[in-house]
């Protein structure tokens, strides 16, 4: 970000290329996630192409409080993986400690911002781990956090093509 | 409603209408939900409108979901008056169980529709109650589920203009 | 239940009671309800026993909220079952409506009980319905909300497996 | 933490230890905590004592998920306060930016152990901000976060209260 806004006042915009940044610095890219949403939706939707879930996934990242958990939970891995974070958290977040479950928590409010139908869809993926996220969960860094986050997003992206394909245009 | 889809595929209009007919059963208007909103929005924005807490309520009741739980809540509020659930559910439902917390629950994915920041405006509502929630409250009928009901949407509705301040067009 | 209490204070005891009669009488026991326990927990524990998911799930059984939510999505799956709901929520639940939602957000309460681990089995389990809960989904009769809360009761179960395991015994 | 354990498998002892300090580094103590549930639950129950309210604070914090919420929350805290974080994170926790949410979701696992009816407890805490809330809300220091773990663990201790009432002795 060139613009330092001290009162916190990012606009969408400003906080999308910020995230979206954040994510291709840390291997993801909107592609990525968007495959994941091609992967779970398919299955209902015999029509459905790459571009509607890119386009769903690009929705998804217009929404400020889908964006402020990617910033967040990015930080608290980079700042893990550079040993600036204090015990015992350190090593809980190093070693993606199973029982920690913050991680499943942060992305809660965009698993649910299309609907409650993200829940299983998020719980799907966190358990199947396919695509990206799997790649992060076994990388060098550490992406306690971001692992979520992307199965976070593709269920929310999966859930408004649900709607969508419903003719609920206000999704 | 006329038209009967034995499928259940109805239309986010068709269930917009059969909520906002039940709701008006109830007693309870788009103008009394709109009435909370503004109460707890105007505090955070000089210019507010009744006319735009008005038309938040109305772009609450135009999300799936939220139809979906009006009228599941209304239904099993109603029932209860009419004796109509077997024991033990009925005597929980006509007394408002102060432990049953599945009023609770129900309007939950209204609340988070547009955001996490829905969660204290529900909760300051849903012990507060102001306006028509306090008059369901008090009723001589069964509206367990339906003053939690309205507290959501309010919720909701109160988020969306708080998003849509900050220019957040999306939402 | 024999005994009615006009004002709904009714013990745990009495709604356990209530609830395993009620869930018996859907065809789910709490031996089907263990076995997926077991199945989702088996891989991260090696010397797990049938008998500790049993245990585990008569645990959950104990806690208030989970009994609540059994009770209330039952009763719902009777009625219409039985006709007995108005349109358009008869036809919605006759047809386990993908979209509804309303059957996900229902169990939440028992799934939170041991955690927000609990959400990823969950999901998991309402995608690939193991043992009962497909059992459930493919049956003559509605169970719209049973096997949701099927899902919910053996998730929190697991969950609270995972945690005892850590010696945490005040779960 | 004079023991770091490098697999981040700490016992719910070490945590609590941990927590409770940093708590306290932060000028909140139980009691302080305490206060809040006694502010909130004494008009639901005559007879109720200090003492029940400390001692069910003590009991949320034995609950792993708790406190690592409360680990995570109050290291999110004390970096923004040493400018440890990046843009534009740093900024929107600096202002506790009114949209974040963020932080109202962290304590989301800690709001739901004992049942949702948590929910509406805290909501109306994180509006009202009694006691040390406001305390935190109007110091110097950066407590985005703070407050809403504060207002969580009160939240799900005077849930736990209201269910232990009712002879709900496996709360």
């Amino acid at each position: 970000m060139n613009i330092i806004k001290k009162d916190g006042s990012y606009s969408v915009r400003e906080l999308k290329k910020a995230s979206i940044k954040k994510l291709e610095e840390r291997n993801v890219t909107v592609k990525d996630i968007a495959e994941i949403v091609y992967l779970i939706q398919k299955d209902y939707q015999d029509d459905l192409s790459f571009e509607v879930c890119e386009e769903s996934v690009d929705a998804v990242l217009n929404k400020r409080e889908a964006l402020y958990a990617v910033l967040t939970g990015i930080e608290l891995d980079i700042l893990a993986e550079e040993d600036k974070l204090t015990e015992p958290l350190l090593s809980i977040l190093k070693n993606d400690y199973k029982l920690y479950g913050v991680d499943e928590v942060l992305p809660f409010s965009i698993v649910n911002l299309y609907g409650s139908i993200g829940m299983s869809n998020f719980g799907y993926l966190d358990k199947t781990k396919p695509g990206v996220i799997s790649v992060l969960d076994n990388s060098e860094g550490v992406n306690t956090f971001l692992d979520d986050i992307v199965a976070g997003i593709a269920a929310a992206a999966a859930s408004r093509i649900a709607h969508r394909k419903e003719d609920d245009r206000n999704y």
